[in-house]
């Protein structure tokens, strides 16, 4: 169902390919009965989700009253535009702008919305800093106007300079994006050394200080509302967790507790696959004094016990020492394996990857350089032979050996595209794009040297482990991008055209329209940044969200229609740059702060103690300086269950170890990071509170922006 | 003395000035002997230095060692320069590089040496980010070599498009500053659509991402560094209080104490300026039972209480009520008195602003125009006045009331301003900088719009707030810049020449220079943006700064010199695009949060508590709507000397107010923020510890990047 549904929205989203302005042009017959199809999916789906949700609850929420009336707008569109069309009067699709709205409003998509709540929330605070902003740009304006209107200078391309007040405030906002940087100064600073003051105060003001406001506030906000809806979540769940616990206690004693037995069945029904030593050992920590009960702080915190993954690891002896102990243990043999674990092998294997980028960046059509090609790839295979002789096999290709995997599919990608160059080059076949991916392929073995450098693997692990949610911003970026889009090429379709560059007529010079005669769009020869189909428009909203050279695209479409198209661009740039960008930069800052910041939360803590108690630990640092973690195969069962002493002797047995630094999302992190907030003692305030709360409630001495400033 | 050095200070830096290549020559003996007087006057003050402090801690300071090293240089320097000179050889003034020295590592100027330490320390977590970045642009060269070098494309200007590794290395360096954006792409991307996938990769990947963790690292160590040194302040001043303490402390029952009497005169010798009543209101929250004497835990707060500004408030009748109560008091001059507080009133006058703006923008020549300035202007005053006659003026004028003092500068220098233009325009008097002024004053008038929107207001105060610790960034830019601005002129002077833009011999058009030809720096007109003196050095290294355009700078640069020189302005980049822009942009986000969660400290708190005790205080909400304030004067003494009872019968007479909002730095913010982490009972660790503290020990669960990454 759910797959459906996207599936549905993925074919709506990418219908604006095949309507005009089409990348490839179909009737608007077909177009529209697959919009009608699609409208269709969207309403049953509506029309399920009413009846599976009370009435009440089904008309309140707002999503479903959004989807509803997009639907209706969307075929009054289509019927307009349809009945229109058949007298052949061309209008305006208008709705096509509307339909990012599915994609966000489903539930399905709770990060995208979440994302745009926050923006919203942002909206008021921004708001009064951006008119703020707006008055000095205006101010800036006048002065300018009066500084340098009357003494008839001239720009680099011979047109009068700061003359008109509209112009000069265009130009001026240009100037805090910084894309006009010195060539707005120079007539000024050309006619007298000391205009220079103006443009450095202005740049001071409004580029580095106001630019640097916005980001605090927008960061703020974010941060103020990610612990608001994080918090909720966390309330929620102890909420849960007290009702789960009234429903199952007993009264022993004088307190009222949960049986070891409720407790066990309720682990296994929540959590189908857990080992039973794992359980044994989530027990031992619930009911510290072994009593046979859990109390109601410990029987809480089996949400999170249950959360937090326990790995148990094998520790097993090579295949081959097993098949032929006297080979693997002759001294040549042990001599080979100390040499692979040998911090001189990983270092010579640093130096044949640079020696092999040189090699790369040569010239390859010589017959020497290509046989280096061979050379470099059988070293690398080696390399990987040597290392899966000296560590266990099963170990080395372990589930959560990340960079192993990573560094033999780099090689196996080289060796593919190696050979299918070398066949390429044979057989005469020559697609283009085959060549450039095994080009691609063959540089990207270089990546190999971050495995083998260890502050980089650590850098990267932490982009990687944030990398799902900078998917979100994906979304909120197509989505607004979209909207652009559609605007875009009802407003601009057909004003410019690209010629192949090798044709020089005069009307090619001009991207096909003499009012680009002389223009900065043209001389740059930006021909092919046009909004001719939904591809070209991505590909031009991306440069304005570059924002260099922005106002040379605003400048161009604005001679081929009119002015006031600048104001579309200028408002790109607000949304984009200073709302999206902003909050994109916060969140990779949060996400930084909260992995220099990690601790261990104390449930974990709890499980480690346990864990060591026992005897059955693994140092994090052994894991870590990559000796032992070599010869381990994690795994998450497999454990024979007995405990206790006997652990202690089986040294080459079984381990259990925290894999605690393995976040999925930037999100679990968070929520743990707030989750400590709360004491154990807290139950939380009513359901109907936690669900209202709002940010001025987390912070009630923190007041925002406008009362504290 | 401290004024004395600081002289010394601004005539050894503003002697490159002078030196060729300057702006106003001297000869080489005048600006040597002014050196080596200055060099005299930094070894005086050493000398100086050296007596009144141990000798080991003498020579321990790497500040002593630096400036001896730099005189000792500075002298060889001249010698060998002055010698050369003598028999006509041209050699490098290189210690002019060095003059910064002394600026930074003068006692006075802890500020900027420990922003230069904060940097220092953010080195080497960022470094491996940047090698990690590095290698990234190398991959993506690579990549972009094999891709698109053997194409035979060509760029706008026609010449061959990534053929070379090291030209495409620096296209992409400047692609992650953005300065280049589309213009990069645009071959590739007119030769084939999908080219634009690789471009979209590397700027999501090196300019997104990379620069946000640039960012975040240096934000993260700032903070880091920052919190570590103003806790080092913190514990140093509680050793300190913990000495006092133990000198004056008497044994009174089972515990030791200090008297009320030995306390006052501790107080009174702190600050002598305190006022009875003032030092009475401390005493009774120092101590609470009235006991005679005062704990170990209230003396340790003294310093803090001393510290929080406590207002005395005086209401004061308007001066006319007491002059001429009948006409003050008449109805007629109520409803004057009605109209001016009203909120009408202040609309009526904003909207006043507004048209005055529009007939600036307008032509001043009409007569029409021209006289409606004064119009504008007499209403101006006609406001101020009435406001006066409603208000006390006193009051009015006080010394905290910030906004009423700026409004009416501003319109005095409006008044001024119009006054100086006619004088001007009937006494054809014309001098251009004066006219500049004068306009610039006339339009400054419109800031008053920020005076009446409440919310502008707190902004501004924010800003204003900030404003001190921004001149620290002014001086390590200053710095900076001038280190690189000398190592500019010396590679770069009169390699390009600035021609009048009326005069067009061809060579005025390749900047005096052949190499030039047809190179973007000549085509832009870039020529007055050049290393001939020290202003103009500094405004190219702004330009810089500002990021866009800067590759034509550098190519210009290179075209007249070396490929090589391009490395200058690529280091010029990383050191100040890289590190400390993104240490401004850290320190207003961090000023920022820190007045967002700007709370009243415990200290502060016992002390409003008092007030409010014995009635005597003022609300600050009160205070900030503007009503009663205006009747208020606000000042530190002045308060009759008894308290109790009577206080509350004077409800004409004084009141308290804490003026706790009016932080002069962030700094101390920031200290009152870290200060409230320490528990009154921790008497911190021993006095080397303190001063050895590192970030880490502050941080022992928070590991450094490359540990928790």
């Amino acid at each position: 169902m759910q797959v459906a549904i996207y599936f549905f929205i993925c074919v709506d989203l990418s219908l604006a390919l095949f309507e005009e302005p089409a990348l490839f042009p179909l009737p608007f017959l077909a177009t529209s009965i697959a919009e009608v199809l699609c409208l269709t999916a969207f309403f049953g789906r509506l029309v399920h989700f009413a009846k599976v949700t009370p009435q009440m609850v089904f008309w309140k929420d707002t999503k479903n009253i959004c989807i509803m009336v997009t639907i209706v707008l969307t075929l009054i569109d289509l019927i307009i535009y349809g009945s229109l069309e058949a007298v052949n009067i061309h209008s305006i699709r208008w709705s096509r702008a509307l339909r990012p709205v599915f994609l966000i409003n489903f539930p399905e998509s709770r990060q995208i919305r979440r994302t745009f709540r926050s923006i919203r929330n942002t909206l008021p605070d921004i708001l009064y800093v951006f008119l703020l902003f707006m008055f000095s740009v205006l101010i800036f304006s006048l002065m300018a106007l009066k500084l340098f209107g009357v003494r008839s200078l001239k720009t680099v391309e011979g047109l009068p300079y700061f003359t008109d007040i509209l112009e000069i405030a265009f130009e001026l906002y240009v100037l805090v994006t910084t894309a006009n940087s010195p060539d707005v100064m120079m007539p000024a600073y050309n006619f007298s050394r000391w205009y220079s003051l103006y443009f450095i105060t202005y740049i001071i003001i409004n580029t580095y200080i106001f630019m640097s406001v916005f980001l605090a506030v927008v960061y703020n906000n974010y941060r103020k509302h990610l612990k608001n809806e994080i918090l909720k979540l966390a309330y929620l769940k102890r909420r849960k967790m007290i009702e789960a616990f009234n429903i199952l206690k007993v009264k022993v004693g004088t307190e009222f507790v949960v049986t070891e037995a409720q407790w066990k069945r309720l682990a296994k029904i929540v959590m189908p696959h857990i080992s039973s030593p794992h359980l044994e050992l989530l027990l031992r920590i619930s009911d510290e004094g072994q009593k046979g009960h859990v109390d109601k702080m410990n029987f809480l915190r089996l949400a999170d016990l249950l959360n937090i993954q326990v790995v148990a690891i094998n520790i097993k002896r090579h295949p081959l020492e097993d098949w032929m102990p006297r080979v693997y243990q002759s001294s040549a043999s042990l001599l080979v394996q100390r040499m692979v674990r040998h911090r001189i092998f990983v270092w010579v294997y640093d130096v044949i990857i640079l020696v092999n980028a040189i090699f790369i960046a040569l010239d390859e059509k010589k017959p020497f350089i290509s046989n280096a090609e061979w050379l470099f790839l059988s070293l690398y295979i080696i390399e990987i032979l040597l290392k899966l002789y000296t560590y266990e096999p099963r170990a080395y290709f372990g589930r959560k050996q990340f960079w192993n995997w990573f560094d033999t599919l780099i090689i196996i990608a080289a060796l593919v595209a190696t050979v299918a160059n070398a066949t390429i080059q044979s057989g005469n076949y020559n697609s283009q794009q085959i060549l450039d991916i095994v080009l691609i392929l063959r540089i990207l073995r270089l990546l190999r040297i971050i495995v083998s450098i260890q502050r980089f693997r650590l850098i990267v692990t932490t982009l990687i482990n944030i990398g799902p949610t900078i998917l979100t911003f994906g979304g909120l970026v197509l989505v607004v991008y979209y909207v652009f889009a559609i605007i875009g090429m009802e407003a601009f379709q057909g004003k410019v055209w690209f010629f192949d560059p090798n044709f020089t007529t005069p009307e090619a010079q001009v991207c096909g329209n003499p009012a680009l005669t002389g223009s900065a769009f043209a001389r740059d020869h930006y021909c092919k940044n046009n909004f001719n189909d939904l591809a070209s428009s991505f590909i031009v909203l991306m440069e304005l969200t570059v924002v260099n050279q922005w106002h040379v695209l605003a400048g161009g479409f604005a001679l081929v229609t009119h002015q006031a198209a600048k104001l579309y661009f200028i408002s790109f740039h607000i949304v984009v740059v200073i709302l999206i960008v902003n909050i994109f930069i916060a969140f990779i800052l949060e996400a930084f702060f909260v992995a220099y910041s990690l601790e261990k939360s104390e449930v974990e803590t709890a499980i480690e103690k346990k864990i060591q108690e026992l005897g059955v630990g693994v140092q994090e640092e052994e894991m870590q300086d990559g000796k032992l973690i070599d010869n381990m195969d994690a795994k998450d069962s497999g454990f024979s269950g007995d405990d206790g002493d006997n652990k202690r002797k089986a040294l080459k047995g079984l381990y259990f170890r925290i894999a605690s630094k393995k976040y999925r999302t930037v999100d679990a992190l968070l929520q743990q990071m707030f989750e400590s907030e709360i004491t154990p003692e807290d139950e939380g305030p009513s359901l109907d509170e936690i669900l209202n709360l709002s940010p001025s409630d987390i912070y009630p001495k923190n007041p925002s922006f406008g009362n504290s400033a």
